[in-house]
């Protein structure tokens, strides 16, 4: 297909794509003559992977690149090549002093039974939160860790097994980004769905929904 | 105490403090003199829920100006109040034809039974995240939006019994800020030290943990 079709179907507008071209983000085309390249399904996959990261993860298009440059080198086994993709989806955070929540971390994780590398950087993720829920007076949250880790576990055994249902490192290592960044984002959204309605049902039980609840209701735009 | 103090105690550089200042985000310390204001707790534990906003939640500083207006007008019940400060958590995404996925987030909560506002940005990001999925071929993941929904409930009593454990309604405005944001960097990261290792054990398990592990650790189930 011709630049312009590729547009359209992954809803990608040109100049974008030339940027993404120029970044190294998008493989080129098959070149039919020195100003004409034609695009395959490929592409049309490959662009909508890095919309779902850019547009939906927010990820910056430097990391994008670092994860498919990951992908294209491939110098060590499937799992730390699968282990490099997932720890270019964890945002930095500013570095504060962990040292007392790191060793909170690795306890829970020892308690847990996980097995973790020290360089996966969720770990320092979980430390900074740790440390400002603490230095923020939420301790109560904190008593909760336990029950997100249980969520979590049960969470990811189903997406790894989706991941690994897949064919070909480079598939799998999209289930990782996808499961990653949309289950991030899929989780975030229904637990505020989830608080809402907890919030309603405690503070206001005899008030009925706002939402009509007739059977056959119409989406909400 | 002085800025300096104020600096010190909160881990925020005077400069960043004096910004906040002029945003509106942090009240005014009460003058002594003309050019001297002294500070107390509450500006201690308004600048950490900043950093806590900005630094770990990633929130414009619009955004966090908004949510502090929104606490202070308090115009409408309290259980409006709160959706208020929950809605300003949610990232805006990108527009984009969600007319039938909208419609599956309202089947799929009337199917939970859960109690949710329609004007819910939560409802949207869900929408976006179905309709990705979806056009990434990605459905099998979108296969477990009911184990989602059901970790995302579990949690979400508790974090709710949690808010509302708290007097008044800055207290409980804050706690649903720092279960949003915190909550999300929590679950985030468990998400992916527990996908790590049920990689691991799937893909190698005859290898051992790469981290130290102690006689008596426990495989995980």
């Amino acid at each position: 297909m011709r630049m312009t079709e590729l547009s359209e179907r992954s809803g990608v507008p040109i100049p974008t794509i030339r940027y993404y071209l120029r970044e190294g983000l998008l493989p080129s085309g098959r070149f039919t003559s020195p100003n004409q390249a034609t695009y395959d399904d490929s592409h049309v996959r490959r662009l909508t992977l890095i919309r779902a990261m850019v547009e939906v993860g927010e990820m910056p298009i430097a990391a994008v690149g670092r994860l498919f440059r990951h992908l294209e080198t491939k110098d060590g086994d499937e799992f730390a090549t699968l282990g490099l993709v997932q720890y270019s989806l964890v945002r930095e955070l500013s570095p504060s002093d962990q040292s007392d929540a790191n060793a909170r971390v690795q306890d829970l994780l020892d308690r847990l039974g996980w097995r973790v590398r020290d360089d996966n950087p969720a770990r320092s993720v979980l430390a900074t939160t740790i440390e400002t829920l603490e230095r923020l007076g939420y301790d109560d949250v904190l008593g909760l860790l336990d029950r997100y880790a249980a969520a979590a576990h049960e969470l990811a055994e189903a997406e790894v097994d989706l991941m690994l249902a897949r064919e070909g490192l480079d598939n799998r290592a999209g289930a990782v980004v996808v499961t990653g960044i949309l289950g991030d984002a899929m989780l975030g959204a229904l637990r505020r769905l989830a608080q809402e309605d907890a919030t309603a049902r405690k503070l206001r039980p005899a008030k009925t929904a706002r939402t009509k609840s007739s059977p056959r209701r119409k989406p909400a735009k």
